[in-house]
């Protein structure tokens, strides 16, 4: 049996971020204030640096990646793009089975990939304090990570179902010299109202990231730093894809489908925003963003205009939502809890061009299992989405005799979530209903426009 | 700054092993009975399959690696070797400080370079069962993996304290689906002896190798399997060095001096044997093993035949050992808590061809800490004790201004290992005193040969 795992040297790390603005159809919907008028960049500035915004609103198809980013993401890039033909032995598909594995980063995931060039920019704007939510701990561990490798103060506020079931992200942030505070915390008005309301809130996304924004706005010394969503978190992601398809033209092959695990959207874009562009250029390649069943928002969500955070301190962006005070069940991806979902992947979805599948929790796991005995590596239970999803179409491959090649993105390894599998072999997991009715509530509340 | 990552493609990994033996001044002293008469390879049949005991008896110096064993090894191997630009920058040293980061395996450490041979090779011999024992866990992980590889069950002896300082080990142990137990246990006479002595007993990697191999001596079907200090182990892991060797040509460097942690011996032997070759042939290059002070078995054990075990079930070894029954306090580099080291890295230290040094430690936290901080990888307690030591001899350097090129065998990041980084910042770690007495009483224990 082969393994076939594809390198690529260090001087193969992108030069540039694809930007997938330049070739999407449409214009991508404008950020919209209180009073339904385009928010200006101005008003961004608050918690953003400059640098930073110009991207977040660039139209360009490439943009340089300046050299001190390129150097740090040599410490852990290329990442190897890997054939799974252990897992595909397994299965008895017919399909050839890639993944690109982000685990290899120091925090063990990919989004070190945007934590680098965040705190870089912030750095050269001047700026030496970042605030930031985090949910299961990747971003969290990651921006701590870059902060220290650029000098830039962290403080961090974690989900606090996540704190409790992933006391090890923790302390990895405190390794990299950050803070970190459980949120709902009492160090903001949000966290404050939020445990007047229900002291045992288990916190979300959506307020962790309302308690760091408003500390941010509060402070001349501090930005904040969001870890998805945003175009330029998704843009600087796209090293991801821009390699693999590199890894790929080494080895004479190209994907027919390609999976990743969507919760906020940088994750499913890092991987498959390149291969867009190859799509929107005519070719036949299929897009799939995996969801949790518990946290729908592609699939069943609705495409409006509401805010990325629970308190509505952020614009108004038209996106997937399940509605801002939507609370998603305490499923282990902690990763994938968050009510909405980016403009620019919501937009491509909204408009067909790429594709969106939820499945549910205990599958997830059972693939993460068959993969971590098939191919060694221990995903973490948001790439076990991916997985989930990518074995599904091997399978139906296997029934159909179609050999197909899949790739999926590996985001992360689950080091730090090892509770997570002790509870799924204990039988302690369960799978969420599709919280219809929490979600029809949340979406009463959808912010007027206007 | 730049970041030097010497990477190797998959083609490059070896396609043999180093024997030592080969370049040994003296041949090895042989094991021996309890009659002091040489132990045949047939006492060793019980617990060994014979193609790994032919390779624990011989004298060639290249031994062949199994295609099959190759084609796992490609699922982490090669590693890179990197230098630690940012961590000299940060210590102000002119040393330029290389790095073979072993961390990259699905277990995250160096142990799968034995695991999977060791797998194999018993699979190969028709044994579908093993047993063995682990400290830290990096080991029963390795073994765990590779049994999963190559359909071999896998029983699992854990040294206590780890059990339950590491549970997420455990966790990573029965994910790739084997068994664990704590030891001592109530499952075989060894742990039942022990606990009636002692019913909080710690532990120790001697007591868990009794009680694996009680086990394995008394199951036709199952296997004992040991993780380091005997010959096999040594051989499979200079995979490490013979790799970096390549490395270091690839860029026209050699090391001044090679630092690697040392416990059983496996760790170190797998960096510096092969560049012992050289040194054999009049190279100038220094081997320094790095231990901990609490269990300093090379700086202050004696040079004497003894058990590998605490029970008395192995055959007698010549090695610096502190004594079969030397209790270590309960540091948290649980892989170097063993009372012995390899009868081949013993025999090269007793004839000065290697060196020795003992770190205490809070210091291999402190180096730790900077070093994660330094470069984004946080190395396990066991790694840490060669960071420390070679971050030592880079002080020593920027005193002396003396621009040694200096490697250290990154053997494990630290992601199991978080709750002893907390317990290092909260301050709850202690630098135990050199356990003078004890090892004083368990020397006077030293089984009488012949």
């Amino acid at each position: 049996m082969t393994v076939t795992r594809v390198t690529l040297e260090e001087n193969e790390i992108p030069t540039h971020w694809y930007n997938v603005v330049a070739d999407m159809p449409n214009p991508p919907s404008p950020p919209l204030g209180p009073d339904g008028k385009p928010v200006g960049p101005e008003q961004m500035l608050a918690i953003f640096p400059g640098n930073l915004l110009e991207q977040e609103m660039s139209g360009e198809r490439w943009i340089p990646i300046p050299d001190a980013v390129r150097d740090a993401y040599r410490i852990w890039r290329p990442t190897p793009l890997i054939r799974a033909t252990r897992l595909e032995a397994a299965l008895g598909t017919p399909a050839k089975i890639f993944y690109k594995y982000e685990g290899v980063s120091p925090s063990g995931s990919h989004k070190p990939n945007t934590a680098i060039p965040q705190a870089y920019y912030n750095k050269q704007a001047g700026i030496n304090r970042l605030t930031t939510e985090t949910g299961a701990g990747q971003w969290g561990s990651s921006i701590a990570f870059a902060g220290q490798m650029f000098g830039v103060e962290v403080r961090i506020y974690m989900v606090k179902i996540s704190y409790g079931q992933k006391p090890y992200r923790r302390s990895m942030m405190q390794t990299w010299g950050a803070e970190v505070f459980a949120s709902p915390s009492d160090m903001t008005q949000t966290g404050r109202a939020i445990l007047a309301k229900d002291p045992n809130s288990l916190g979300s996304l959506g307020i962790a990231i309302s308690e760091a924004v408003e500390e941010a706005a509060g402070r001349k010394d501090t930005n904040y730093s969001l870890g998805s969503v945003l175009n330029h978190v998704l843009l600087h992601q796209t090293v991801i894809g821009l390699e693999a398809k590199k890894q790929f033209e080494k080895i004479g092959e190209y994907p027919d489908m390609i999976f990743a695990p969507c919760g906020g959207g940088s994750n499913f874009a890092g991987i498959a925003f390149p291969f867009f562009a190859d799509k929107a250029a005519g070719k036949n390649v299929r897009l799939i963003a995996v969801e949790p069943t518990s946290c729908p928002t592609l699939t069943k969500g609705v495409y409006a205009y509401d805010f990325g955070d629970a308190s509505g301190f952020t614009p108004l962006m038209q996106m997937y939502t399940l509605g801002h005070d939507f609370m998603p069940p305490g499923i282990h991806a902690g990763g994938l809890r968050y009510h909405c979902d980016s403009p620019l992947v919501s937009q491509l979805y909204h408009e067909k061009l790429i594709e969106a599948v939820a499945v549910p929790q205990l599958a997830t796991f059972e693939a993460g299992v068959k993969f971590a005995r098939a191919e060694g590596i221990i995903p973490a239970p948001e790439s076990c989405h991916a997985v989930r999803a990518c074995i599904d179409e091997a399978l139906r491959c296997k029934e159909s005799g179609e050999p197909k090649t899949l790739l999926f993105n590996l985001s992360g390894h689950g080091h730090f979530d090892m509770a997570s599998y002790d509870r799924y072999f204990a039988g302690e997991l369960e799978d969420f209903e599709y919280p219809q009715e929490a979600i029809a509530a949340s979406l009463a509340h959808l912010p007027k426009v206007g």
